[in-house]
């Protein structure tokens, strides 16, 4: 009985974020769906990459939380268009409530839109969001084995970043071990060790981020 | 359109729970529902508990995992009765799911059968499991505003265990504030520091494992 349900809802879900990407495509926004537990430090990499490349591209976010408006004013400290949604419970966003969100931001002229997902390694992964990618990441404090036990995001997305690299010498954590099991899952997974309490190993992350920049804005002129 | 579905399918899941709840009491096996983020540490508390009260309480463990048997493995270790739920996807368990698993548990003389819920701080707390208590589990390392941000979790749970203090030094981590953000959405919060990785402040989780245990051996003869 829950199945079918559930069914529908996605179904409806990916009309609406069908819709959002054709719209962000046509203007040559990059949109980028950050998921990872709660705490693994997405707020953190947002506020150093919209600092940091705050002179080079146009950006904005969309903050999802349960409750609190906390991330949004984070990252709009940087001077980047923020939203936040409050879903109340919800444990994912969606499109409609991208949808939403997007009546506050104005999108023209915009490189990139980040859409902060709720900390959460499961939901976040089924609902598109009309996103050219999801964006994992994994705080080595979690465990080294957390692609294995959570494989549908690190399937699903293009990169993955390894998150607070600076306590590794503190925790027993396999970045070796991790690379492997996240490649076992998704062969073409972009692995990334960063740092964004020291600001160590951004610049592969930069750099990733102008090359898909970059694609996009040859694919909206396609 | 999705809320009334959600309704009925919690409604269902609440009387199945009701049942094993029953059947729990009679029995006098007090049973825990341990919820966290993944990797903040469930089942290392797990495997310490287990071994350190070996000799005194008789124990089993059911383990919610999307994928993999290795925590099931890893507590069963320990000599005890172990079970493992692998969820394809959900990002919780429910009713049917423990209902299913106990079949492979013998209840007799049973005194504690923990829940290692799917990692997860939203969706779990939703689903009743037939449980005397939610533990919740935050780790040093997810940030200290995380009752704040997901308070749904802490509101219901009885008891929360601030995991890897042994990490304390090398973030930026505020044990009163995390107190405080629990105590502003549970008042009644029991709040205790440990760290599994270096055996630390886990007595006072065995004196609230042995006070459950005795309630709920008088509630049984009531």
């Amino acid at each position: 009985m829950e199945i079918p349900v559930v069914r529908n809802v996605l179904e409806a879900n990916d009309r609406i974020a069908a819709r959002l990407r054709a719209d962000f495509t046509r203007r040559g926004i990059l949109v980028l769906n950050i998921i990872s537990s709660p705490g693994s430090g997405k707020t953190s990499l947002l506020e150093r990459t919209l600092n940091d490349l705050a002179g080079e591209f146009r950006m904005a976010v969309i903050e999802g939380d349960l409750q609190t408006d906390n991330d949004a004013r984070r990252v709009a400290a940087s001077g980047a268009q923020a939203v936040q949604i409050n879903t109340e419970g919800g444990c994912h966003l969606n499109s409609s409530m991208i949808s939403e969100a997007l009546q506050a931001i104005n999108l023209e002229k915009l490189d990139i839109l980040f859409i902060e997902n709720v900390g959460n390694l499961v939901c976040p992964t089924e609902f598109d969001c009309g996103e050219d990618a999801k964006i994992a990441l994994l705080s080595v404090t979690e465990g080294d084995d957390k692609p294995q036990k959570y494989p549908y995001l690190f399937h699903k997305a293009k990169a993955m970043l390894l998150n607070k690299t600076d306590l590794l010498p503190y925790v027993d954590f396999d970045v070796e071990k991790a690379r492997a099991h996240a490649r076992a899952v998704n062969a073409d997974l972009a692995v990334m060790e960063v740092s964004c309490r020291t600001h160590t190993g951004l610049d592969a992350w930069y750099d990733w981020l102008r090359a898909a920049v970059k694609a996009k804005k040859e694919a909206s002129h396609d």
